[in-house]
């Protein structure tokens, strides 16, 4: 096929890898910051940001959450205080040593010895340690359980291999943190907020995901139990989207998290956390852009509808603008999925077309164009980012606006709909190892020398759970166990024998590559 | 006068300091984290922080700014760009020196010797210096001008004495940062901001400010102009509760902020900034608190109207219960101030007088009692937090819920009036050294042995300008310049001689012992 121009360059096929790069370059998302591993989030990217934090805040407290704030700084005796949390965790953290700078022999700053810190701190890489010890103060009664706490805040853990918004050593994200007097209500927490995440990564991400367990060898440092979801990518690598973690009586036990029971009798609280992050911002990226660049679910997009002016005949600028104007004013009117529809009229000094295209690549779903003739018409000019960008319609003006809506949720389906269709048609139940090996064996698509990699998708496929073929299966062909489903993703929870070494397996599990 | 029984104890007049810890601790807003000089911030106080947060950031965007988001680190060598900034912030940040740790001899943890960064980072005390980096990127044309940027996030400033919201190692804020092609226009923002300031604290903490300008002593290192807002809390302290910076050319200059202009010439662009923090939190609890806990404004309250149902009758209980829900879902579709009313409905299992009092204790603006009678009766029993607690009136059902919005704010307008007195009371114009010295010596009200330090308030006094002078007044008094009024506080620019030296003075300034 003879190659057409896109916007973006490299496309999905040749690089996708580098395709991510430039699609989030060229919307203007996000930068890496002069600090190693760091990002700056721009602008347009952290307006998606705010609206994910807008309506999964929103859902967090119809269930019952409050928010709260702690310590940036963990002592690292608190780090300690879990055996399997501080190996997972110490690796990789920014070790606070100093508390002042001062001049050095040359005359440059450095830490004064004199300011060393008795006992290091630790910039949070996640806060149940600094948490639990503050619940263990909060908790004397069942009367006071469950707590039920969220936290907006940055988290750091030290990476040397970063990208942006899926690893960055510093992120955004938000961290629940539950305390609960049985282990059935704990469970029950983990799991509604499991299905919280996936009802968001649905529903407002227009991203399809498998809710799951994960394996032992993928759980979260100190947790029991660590549930996900898992969404599949265009170039069919799984994306770890969010977690929930049942951490048992762990934290609660570390931290003395100890309340007296309706029995009277002193007890160990159960716990949970949970968190998603601005790496849901690469998720939502990597599921729906294109080779013209990035495209945005319309229920997340910063704005809804841009109306650009077409106002290079001089004696019709001001009606032109004007009458644009007015008709945001009335869009803005209009309600969709929670708030007013918003709308930008570009009037910047700049040609039609390079406005146009900077919109396309940033995922604006609504383009209009007004010019005198659709003035005297009274119709505008549509395009939808989910459509070719040459495929332009007339629609009278009143039904534009009413039907504004409508369109946006139409193309929010639509959206989805794709989503899934990816999903199934690179999902595969795979019975032989041979198959499972041809299934990840990359293909090259379209350009020989494309670095590019396309592989087979999700597999379905039996698992005995013995970490060390786990382990085998990771090494050979870069494969994990993304999750053990607990939702109808596989309709297959029959046993039958695994996939590598035949011996038996109560079910099928999701094995992917992973980002 | 006879001690009357108080919730809070002591009371204001006993121990002013000890009294605002008090209040904080009974309204359950924040406590003293394991972590020397954090806070943790509780829901109720973090709620505050939120409606703060929601009323300035709409303030921000209608005023023409976005929000993105920057790191937490700032390179050393950054950090040393500016050279005032540096001295200001070098003596109290956070050093952070390692990105790992490893066991130790003893096999305890330690900074792993091998992992000490080649340059230290700090974590950011304010973020002029990495903001400015990048906008040294975003920055080539006068088109890109202006660039109005503002970022919610922590910082942290090493802190030896803290004092909850008021000054804590780790806090929370926003901080606007600009970029403009003139130097007009930057003065133009920094002014614009100082505005929306004032207007958000007059307003919506109902929170009586002076705007000025501050001496070159008090200035933020490395601006040109520091303007502020300064309130009087009950104790007839000033609390600098925002400020707006004029930063000129120092940090465009220090971080290479360059763009052609119009006339095709490189230049430096012209930056401000500007900030408020959690310590508006401190401030809302200072200037409307009184000895029963916290009075909160209810713009900003978390929850306006709380509901007990009084169910000690098992035969009526139920039927009580019902009726409370279905009154609160009636009240929650009023409106005020840009929100809908938000309504408790306690019915925890607890003794109604003490419910109640834990209400007043945390500062919830309206009481509603409702019992068998009252059901019968088709009203409500109302307390209002602005009026003696054993103040209870019975309102028609239909009456109390059309009229919840004017009665949120008469208690506003009322909370501001207050405020507002206080405040004039206690400021006075002097004009004799004599007068002046007398007008801050501390004068014990009430119990002889009271620690409660008494003073006059602000005082409006002539002012040379020299700052061996402010030096002198501060060390022997306590007191320093709070501004330059450039509102009409004082409707005094009239010249005259300064209160200490008798040199010629331009004008009276605010002169103030300060939080």
């Amino acid at each position: 096929m003879a190659p057409t121009q896109t916007a973006i360059s490299p496309t999905r096929d040749e690089n996708y890898a580098e395709w991510y790069q430039q699609v989030i370059r060229a919307a203007d998302l996000a930068e890496n910051s002069p600090v190693r591993g760091c990002m700056v989030i721009k602008p347009w990217g952290y307006a998606i940001w705010e609206n994910i934090q807008r309506v999964l805040d929103g859902m967090f407290k119809a269930t019952g959450h409050v928010n709260a704030y702690f310590p940036l700084f963990i002592p690292l005796s608190f780090l300690q205080k879990e055996a399997d949390h501080v190996e997972g965790f110490a690796k990789e953290c920014a070790v606070v040593t100093h508390h002042r700078l001062e001049p050095g022999p040359d005359g440059k700053l450095i830490p004064a010895p004199s300011a060393l810190l008795e006992e290091p701190l630790i910039i949070r890489p996640t806060s149940e340690t600094i948490i639990g010890a503050t619940f263990a103060k909060w908790v004397q009664s069942y009367r006071d359980l469950p707590l039920l706490i969220n936290q907006w805040a940055n988290v750091v853990r030290w990476e040397m291999r970063t990208r942006l918004f899926l690893r960055t050593a510093e992120f955004l994200w938000q961290e629940g943190h539950t305390a609960h007097a049985t282990k059935e209500e704990a469970i029950e927490e983990t799991m509604k907020m499991l299905g919280v995440y996936a009802d968001f990564a649905r529903n407002w991400m227009a991203m399809p995901v498998v809710q799951g367990e994960k394996t032992a060898g993928e759980r979260f440092p100190g947790a029991v139990d660590t549930y996900c979801i898992e969404a599949m990518m265009q170039d069919r690598r799984a994306l770890q989207a969010g977690t929930s973690h049942f951490l048992g009586q762990n934290f609660a036990k570390a931290s003395e998290i100890m309340f007296l029971n309706e029995k009277n009798e002193q007890a160990h609280a159960w716990t949970t956390s949970w968190g998603v992050s601005t790496r849901l911002v690469g998720g939502i990226i990597m599921t729906h852009s294109d080779d013209d660049g990035l495209v945005l679910p319309p229920r997340l997009a910063p704005a809804h509808v841009i109306v650009i002016p077409v106002t290079h005949k001089p004696e019709t600028a001001a009606a032109v603008l004007e009458y644009c104007q007015k008709f945001a004013v009335e869009l803005r009117q209009q309600h969709f999925a929670g708030r007013a529809v918003e709308v930008i009229v570009d009037n910047r000094d700049l040609r039609g077309g390079d406005k146009a295209w900077q919109w396309i690549k940033k995922g604006a779903p609504v383009r209009v164009e007004v010019g005198p003739r659709d003035m005297e018409q009274d119709s505008v000019f549509m395009a939808r980012r989910d459509r070719p960008h040459k495929e332009k319609v007339a629609v009278k003006r009143g039904e534009f606006i009413g039907g504004i809506a409508a369109l946006l949720q139409e193309m929010q389906d639509g959206l989805l709909a794709r989503a899934q269709a990816h999903r199934d048609a690179n999902t595969r139940r795979i019975d032989t190892a041979d198959e499972f090996r041809a299934f990840f064996t990359p293909r090259r698509a379209g350009d020989e020398n494309s670095p590019s990699e396309i592989h087979g998708g999700f597999a379905l496929a039996h698992f005995c759970g013995d970490p060390a073929v786990e382990k085998q299966v990771k090494d050979e062909l870069g494969v994990t166990v993304r999750c053990i489903p607990i939702d109808d993703f596989t309709d297959a929870n029959e046993p039958g024998a695994c996939v590598i070494t035949g011996k038996p397996s109560p079910r099928r599990v999701v094995w992917a590559k992973a980002y």
